[in-house]
């Protein structure tokens, strides 16, 4: 299992007239939260794709809301690999506020698609390398 | 079961540099689509909260991406209610491109809130008025 | 001089916790005047960039707020070009609330650039040719 | 003279298929820009309008477009006040890519909104008091 967290602070832009942070913008959470998790290995999307050819498209996206988060609270974005990616990454997503009380939870699959062939591929030996420690297997 | 269609033209800021509507983007289309179809029954969410004084934060998304959607593709948001609500509703949502084809499926639940007491309470009466009429209850 | 208008209604997304449109958003909004203003003299940004190669970046945007848009407002987007495009294209923007108040005012002025060598060029002349019938030019 | 510097990463859904940061989204990084300067000063938005009943809506946005700024690039948000606040506070901003290259520079110019009355204010004594010790004035 790897498991990391990143600080994300809520903006203005982000919430909503209820005064909470909008239920569409916590994707982006995700997506800083598996970005920031990738470079912690050791790894961008950006040579993933500029270096490898290699683009990673969502498949699947689910999140349930727990608790609303506010206006310029500073969350806590963990991020986890359960498992070793095969066709598919999953990436496991909580939300913490500053109190430590979790605000969402979720998960978000990937494919691996080259880009020149637009076919899917399997997870890249490169990051199976930098994942391996971390697993059992 | 009541049925809502709503169209919705993919616009550049909510493409990403992959040329496809960006992930994070389709829970506002999930909104537009729901809000729609409330507006298609006589009813507004801004009704809801100003008048009535109840809220309906989402409580749960869920989201499979089929085939991406392209800058300037004219989307049909379809909302669907498959059962009357009760302390949920769950909107079922698929979006189509101009060809006809699923580009991502799912639902969103929500609940309803009393702004007041900011207690969940079960859903008001006048929304299942207007729906009973599409549900054999 | 030409003008165009277009509806758009502000959405739950698109508010901010002062329970109004978030200033961040109108950029949004201006995109939408002047891409459906193209449109609306047969031609499309997709096209400009995937047939003709011509990339069209924002060079200069100013805008003043002059009172505030709520959601669900329905408001009009009102574009106009005042003079030919040369080296720039700049469009004038405002828009107005459903009582046809000004809501926001402003203009933003783009380049045209050939995607394959990434240099500026003249505005192109399939776009001077719809535009001349508008002009005294 | 006042200045503070931020730095923020250019995320995956803030960029458009022309692979660049969206034009739309440059606003919220002149609200981080400015909300994250006043921090430094021991003040926060959250705070204004919570406990002072003060809003700070913008009245006026510019901005010139120098360069692009690309995917995962780490800008630095330059943000300056040149002046004592009065009616207006005005934010002069610029943005940085990693190498020292200008990207964008602009000012936005907010009033101060008395809540409960909704009328305009001048700005707070609480706000100028940590600002003029930064001002020959």
């Amino acid at each position: 299992m790897y498991t990391h967290e990143y600080p994300k602070r809520v903006r203005y832009g982000e919430t909503d007239q209820m005064g909470y942070l909008y239920y569409g913008n916590y994707a982006q959470y995700y997506e800083i939260g598996r970005v920031e998790m990738l470079r912690s290995l050791g790894l961008t999307y950006k040579e993933m794709e500029e270096e490898h050819g290699i683009l990673m498209p969502v498949v699947h996206l689910e999140m349930r809301f727990v608790r609303p988060a506010k206006y310029d609270e500073q969350l806590t974005i963990r991020t986890q690999l359960r498992k070793l990616p095969d066709q598919y990454i999953v990436f496991h997503v909580e939300l913490f506020n500053e109190r430590g009380k979790l605000v969402n939870g979720g998960r978000v699959r990937l494919c691996f698609v080259e880009e020149t062939s637009q076919k899917t591929i399997h997870a890249p030996e490169f990051l199976l390398e930098k994942l391996r420690p971390y697993f059992n297997a």
